[in-house]
């Protein structure tokens, strides 16, 4: 049933680049030696089984002096293993998702000895790179040629090479062909059509593919908020009733559009087998440390940590410090405000010129306060995240997300309420963003040359690295908040927030395409914690908007006598319309139909399954046993 | 694979009678024949292959005249079959969970062909309620002997007999010897102990035992309210901040005690195999109805109905339904406030004897009125959800609690923030509960003698039938009501529902035990809706507690000249309550980590078995495949 092969054999035949190794330049021989054999010698002997080459110069006959590139690739039949080991799944041919298996390779949709398109590029890039991170120390005490980078049984040698300065980075190359073929269907030509969404995902996998699904279902979620907005600003409607019903379809609009994301996602990532594909039985992070031993749920080898040793982090330490840090911007802010009514009154005494430059000053010392703030806490968070040491990506990307958007969503919020200069700030801040994105455009079509795989390499190892999405779900996040926390005070933010997505989308997605390196692919099966920090946000949206409709001055003229009677009435509304956005997301499925029964299809084939294995084994098992008595009964 | 036996043969022999069927007094010869003959005949007959004989008189001896008493029982082998078709799940030796199969009976752990305790006896009536229930009408166009009972093919034939009157009822016996020993250790002897909730789990089945372990588990969780309570009774504490105090802690309290029965509750029924079983591949609940199809998850042959016309009737039709019965309570409601105030008015005038005797007459007239339209609703609500068709039992519970649950709770809110007159009855309503639980005694006692047989069943299928868990739950739901929402108003109620739960331990105890017919075992994994309902009034509960704070004349008196100022702290605090509770909630993980643990490895098992169950079946397919080529080969 083990399928192996010597990995040199077919080396030179049928290499195809796929990652990019590069050293640092003054690497040891030795050292470069001992990384190649671990890199393609077999699996048996703790090998990675991948094919490794170094990068030839421009015309592909000598290798370079003081070579320290190197291309890495892989043959058919490792990929399909690997794409075995990491749990993939892929369409049968009877319409079926199923993990896919070497042995039953013939069963997949479009499977194919002679056919290289069954796993994307992306999955290969991800698999190599998987392969790559659990190249683990065996009896190796230390790196050859580099005592002081010690090494332990099981730790990841890439991430050691990586810490201690001798890899400088791995990063998939793009392929020049397919990348213009996406570009055709994506962004070059400004239509108005959907993206190519399930293209973007055989190119950059998922993650990335869900991001930019995100974005497009988000940006035409906002379209009829953006339409309802226009005419209150046109018209300066000011009656109570039209800002009720603003708000109000704000409210269930913000709850709906939530929930139907939940149904897309699941098709989308039903079709791409990610829904399917169990993360959590995988190998854990390459960052992930721990005392070897046994999984007890999968029965592989690989570092154990006590899970109460992480609630303890994360409940002791990391809990307080974001508490804290939060305590402390909220300080820092009350500072802010004391100081802009410091500098209001000292203009109003004198009210010369200078003092009315002066009224900007704390404006700006406070913005630079926490962008530096803001930028320390990030460090924090990812060194807290990290060593919260959390087994799978998924459940690392979450909590650090969390901690970064509980700090974000609270200045939001409070500086929101307080702070009106947004309003102006909003149409200059999309001005200065079309020019960044314009500026970027020249940068990036300089790598849009007809190259070799040496310029190619030597131009893309230049390239920025994706950071992944987070800065880019926080900006829609950010949108959100404008659209649904203050939809009566700007009632344009959703269309500005349309028309800023509409350029958004292209300016992404070159920046993917030409700007950036390419990333390595990610699987994943829904957008995590942003959902549940969309879902937060909407909930405080019914708050602020019930708030800022108790505190316009129509409202208020209503209830000329008892402000009292004004707030109950508001908070009763308030309540009432929480319980009914509760109801509505919990009356709504999160999965459509036909997929919860694809899914409770496949549990139940998997527990048939396991009781005709229970039955087998029983069955072997008598058999050898009476086998053993009779022989028992002979020897007697 | 297949065992199947006559089931004729080994009837006399070890016949133990489990259920008992009563047929109506003038049932024809031939239907008792025909009942008889499906009951009996093989499975591949269409049978039920169970053991079944008629009721013999006093000495064992005669049948009786006019016989319409008969007992069924089950050889072990179809008990075993049954087992596995139900899909119960059992420990193995290797303590993991499983769900049984003949085939490797011998992993089981207590698994002995000559040991009858493998199945409690609630699983085997369990079993034969299942066979009986799942006999279904082949060709037979009608019941024989009488024609008005019209059968289809896929029509439960048990079910047609009840409705047509033909059987009256079905059964299960109680064993006398088994229920002495649980009463033993259950409630005879007046020590305070906890219940032996395995031993109720082996003599009712599941549903039952997690009613009795969620009435302990609550009553023990009381006794800290209990005790904060009683001081303020005693001492009359009335400081403001001494409420609040009371409050927090009956928030916190809340949240934590239902987060920690679902553990609590995993615990138990992972241990009992109900968390494991997957009662959604089941065969649908025999009042459901449809065309028989192909279900696509199990592949099994059953009656299939569409989910979107039972949406429709939900929210088309139960949904508005509720609705309105609920509009209408209200406004009765608001008619016996308005008769009320008229008769107080009245009495003011006159103030003579007689007018303060009508004083009393609107409250019993709305009494009776609302104890009459209680009743037609839960008529109602029995009929909407049966006509909503739900395939599964726990689905089909689930909207019929839901329902009665939504009008009652809306009732007990607002008759509670309105009426004071509670306080006073709350003792009494306890006093005249011990007065029943004393008559019910005595006439419990009778039952408690040692019978033959005969005697035993003529005496218990005179018996009241149990209905279920619905108003034993409701009981404790209203006493989690007068204790979380209006915790400041009666500190003393936690210390009643207490003191009241001690002895409701005892009286539901002994009604179970003698008072009522036995119950047919249902395996359930959690206590379902209710804990829904639970949740949903401890957040309720906030909301009431910071309204009673903010309304109490000493939290008034601190802010005595703006009532605004007020209102906006406390509405305030709501809210940071509210948030911390959900934070709470969502902080606490539902199933302990070693269960998690468990369940996922049961996952990966059955995944890694339906990976292994297609690579076999493709290899054979190759196999045949090649065999299939060289004979062709050797043709040619």
């Amino acid at each position: 049933m083990k399928v192996t092969l010597s990995a040199l054999d077919t080396c030179e035949s049928s290499f195809t680049p796929l990652v990019v190794l590069e050293l640092a330049q003054d690497v040891k021989e030795e050292t470069k030696e001992w990384l190649k054999n671990r890199i393609i010698s077999k699996k048996e002997d703790g090998g990675a089984q991948l094919l490794f080459r170094p990068l030839l110069n421009k015309y592909e006959k000598e290798t370079l002096e003081n070579q320290n590139l190197y291309l890495v690739g892989a043959s058919k039949i490792t990929l399909l293993l690997g794409a075995e080991a990491m749990g993939l799944v892929k369409e049968c041919n009877d319409n079926t998702m199923r993990a896919f298996t070497y042995g039953t390779r013939y069963n997949f949709k479009d499977f194919d000895d002679d056919n290289d398109d069954f796993l994307t590029m992306a999955e290969c890039q991800f698999i190599i790179k998987h392969e790559l991170e659990n190249l683990r120390a065996r009896d190796e005490k230390m790196i050859p040629g580099y005592p002081q980078a010690k090494l332990y049984p099981g730790k990841s040698l890439l991430r050691r090479l990586l810490t201690s300065g001798i890899v400088i980075q791995v990063f998939p190359l793009h392929d020049n062909e397919a990348l213009k073929k996406l570009e055709d269907t994506w962004y070059t030509r400004f239509t108005l059509k959907y993206q190519p969404i399930d293209h973007i995902r055989g190119y950059f996998g998922e993650t990335i593919a869900l991001y930019f699904g995100f974005l497009e279902y988000f940006t035409v979620a906002l379209i009829p908020m953006a339409v309802i907005g226009l005419p209150y600003y046109l018209f300066v409607w000011e009656d109570y009733d039209k800002y009720v019903i603003f708000a109000s379809f704000n409210l269930i609009w913000s709850t709906v559009i939530l929930e139907v994301w939940k149904r897309g996602c699941a098709n989308m990532t039903y079709r791409w087998g990610t829904l399917v594909m169990k993360r959590q039985f995988e190998e854990p992070r390459p960052g992930f440390h721990g005392v070897l031993g046994i999984n007890p749920v999968t029965g592989r080898k690989e570092p154990l940590y006590p899970s109460y040793k992480r609630q303890l982090r994360i409940y002791l330490v990391s809990l307080p410090f974001v508490c804290l840090c939060l305590y402390f911007s909220l300080y820092v802010m009350m500072i802010y405000f004391d100081m802009e009514a410091w500098a209001l009154s000292l203009h109003e005494k004198s009210g010369s010129e200078w003092t009315s430059v002066l009224l900007y000053v704390p404006s700006i010392i406070y913005a630079i306060v926490i962008e530096i703030m803001n930028r320390l806490y990030r460090y924090a968070a990812e060194f807290l995240t990290s060593w919260e040491n959390h087994r799978l990506e998924s459940a690392y990307q979450n909590h650090l997300i969390l901690k970064v958007l509980v700090s974000l969503a609270t200045l939001l919020i409070t500086s929101q309420i307080l702070n009106q200069i947004m309003e102006s700030l909003l149409p200059y801040w999309l001005q200065r963003k079309h020019h960044v994105q314009v500026k970027r455009k020249v940068q990036a079509l300089k790598a849009d040359i007809d190259a070799t795989l040496y310029e190619q390499v030597v131009l893309e190892k230049e390239m920025g690295t994706y950071l992944g999405t987070f800065d880019d779900y926080l900006e829609l996040f950010l949108q959100f908040g404008y659209v649904s926390l203050f939809s009566c005070v700007y009632p344009l933010a959703a269309a500005f927030a349309v028309l800023n997505n509409f350029t958004e989308v292209n300016s992404d997605a070159l920046k993917m395409c030409r700007v950036l390196k390419r990333p390595f692919s990610e699987p994943s099966a829904n957008i995590g914690v942003w959902q549940l920090a969309f879902e937060t946000m909407s909930v405080i949206s019914v708050v602020t908007n019930c708030a800022l409709i108790g505190m316009s001055p129509q409202v208020n003229a209503l209830f000329p006598e008892s402000k009292l009677d004004l707030v109950l009435i508001v908070v009763a509304v308030e309540h009432a319309l929480l319980a009914f956005k509760f109801i509505l997301a919990f009356a709504i499925p999160d999965k459509p139909r036909h997929i919860q029964m694809k899914l409770a299809r496949l549990e139940f084939e998997s527990l048939e399954a396991l009781k005709q294995q229970q039955m087998k084994l029983m069955a072997e098992n008598l058999k050898e046993e009476s086998r053993e008595g009779r022989k028992e009964e002979e020897e007697a």
